[in-house]
């Protein structure tokens, strides 16, 4: 058994090579490029610890642990490109540095390539992996579309925002941890327990950085509080906040929005004080507190031995501050 | 036996479903679409072809023709996007009529389908057909790459120009055969003469396009006459022309794919004259007569019986037009 840490590094040494030939470099030099610049790797530790939850590491789970990253790869690429995001990670992304369709072509040779590593896997359990992620893919898509729609929309219910963040993030970390168990012998009922414990856990870190983006430390969070807000993004505060917030604070904040030469720390400060009002911070704690609850309850009913699930303990508090 | 016309037929009834679920339709619509803008399906027929050439038709053989197809319109829809192109088989593109990311993204699912019809296959064959899929892929990513990269460049060599049109187009019906010869449980011989066969086929239908958009009969040929060379597009015209000009010639060609005023009629004229002097029309009808004769060759090196090669003689007909 392996610590979550002791696992991250593990996968780090291993998928710290070159994935790409150097032929056609114009090409693979760009999809490199973004395998570089790092990241916490929490998804192919997930295969890796889903594994290990049930049995020693199937050499097979470091193929699917590579496949899931440069699945992850790939749908950043693309993002990127759609969301026109100047900066990844603190550095250029890979349409910026090297052009759309560059990227465009580097993110589908990335997804090829993915398919590549699953190909690598015994036959025994090939198309059961092959099935999840390729259903894992196609929800990852699905929710960044959905994600696109909503931008579109004035009301979006809480419901559906949780099924858009549900399909465009959390279902990967889920399915990451289904694909460990079932290279690790899990039964269905033992995978679908971890598949949910890794889909809550996903929405919770979801509220979460919601939450940070609004009410986070600034030194502590990383990134510019109040972002989400200035970029007019719907999150779970701003959607709840339009669903529990009076006639006047609704008008408010659809003004807020609106209004393109505010002061941004006016804007941020102003929304942030509806958002009081409303004890829409209040609210996210106990929204986060649920699914982080609902995916214990999860891991809880998983079938084996309680010493076992420490790793994934350890991966709850990597991504989820608590109070308690 | 079938004729290539009556796989045609069959593969097209088989296809003509609905390859994606409804749910959500903003993004599962916009793929739907470009299927149903037709297309002459060469490549899935070619994996039905390859396949009977051997045996009797693997039911296998139509979730691999399904997938080939899938890949097509994939590459279809992200080529579209990064060469901007307003219609596609004189109707709008994908990313004309929803957008670039819908567009982006309706591609990238419609490579994930291609994976999850490849998974519907028996594990006896899977892995070799999924790494000659991989392998396949990838070479068309690395072949538009090409192609891009070539635009920028004022010289590119016959030999560059050959290698990225098998990359971009020919390696696909190649594997496309391959595949079905896997199917028809061709051993390793016979599935590389005909992937030969389809490779040098493909180059000579790319000479014959690139031969018809400049000297071909504007009735037959369905498109506007002289488009590449108004586009400055580099051809297998224009690069032999390139190689083998005098210095003036070299000088009025560069000039006339300069200057931007220049009446569009007067230009192709002027650059067909010197195409003419250069004697390109002769070359170019030498060089695709050159690979349809290896192509024939590995063809007629294919250890089965020569009735059952009928319907890739009816293929040759079918895609290269000749004076004998």
């Amino acid at each position: 058994m392996h610590s979550f840490l002791e696992l991250s590094k593990i996968f780090e040494q291993k998928f710290n090579q070159r994935h790409f030939p150097t032929h056609t470099e114009t090409l693979y030099e760009p999809a490199q490029y973004i395998l570089q610049l790092g990241g916490k790797r929490v998804r192919p530790v997930c295969v890796l610890m889903g594994n290990e939850l049930f049995d020693e590491i199937n050499p097979d789970s470091y193929e699917v642990a590579t496949a899931i990253e440069l699945f992850h790869n790939f749908s950043l690429i693309h993002d990127d490109i759609m969301d026109k995001a100047p900066l990844r990670r603190g550095m250029e992304t890979v349409h910026t540095k090297y052009g759309e369709s560059t990227a465009l072509l580097a993110g589908d040779v990335m997804l090829v390539q993915a398919y590549e590593y699953l190909n690598k896997i015994k036959r025994d359990y090939s198309q059961k992996i092959f099935e999840v992620f390729n259903n894992t893919a196609k929800a990852v898509c699905e929710g960044q579309q959905l994600d696109m729609d909503f931008e579109k929309r004035t009301v979006v219910s809480l419901e559906e925002y949780v099924n858009m963040i549900t399909l465009k993030t959390s279902v990967l970390l889920a399915a990451s941890l289904q694909l460990g168990a079932i290279l690790g012998g899990a039964g269905q009922g033992n995978q679908q327990h971890l598949y949910e414990f890794g889909k809550n856990l996903g929405i919770a870190f979801q509220v979460q950085d919601d939450f940070l983006d609004a009410f986070g430390d600034p030194d502590k969070f990383g990134k510019q509080v109040g972002g989400d807000i200035l970029a007019n993004k719907k999150t779970f505060l701003m959607i709840h906040a339009m669903e529990v917030a009076s006639a006047s604070q609704k008008e408010d904040l659809a003004n807020l929005m609106e209004i393109a030469t505010i002061n941004p720390t006016e804007k941020i400060n102003k929304v942030l004080s509806i958002f009081r009002d409303c004890k829409v911070d209040e609210w996210a704690v106990e929204l986060k507190e649920k699914y982080v609850q609902i995916a214990l309850q999860h891991l809880d009913e998983t079938a084996v031995l309680l010493a076992r699930k420490k790793p994934l303990m350890e991966l709850t508090e990597y991504l989820i501050q608590r109070e308690s």
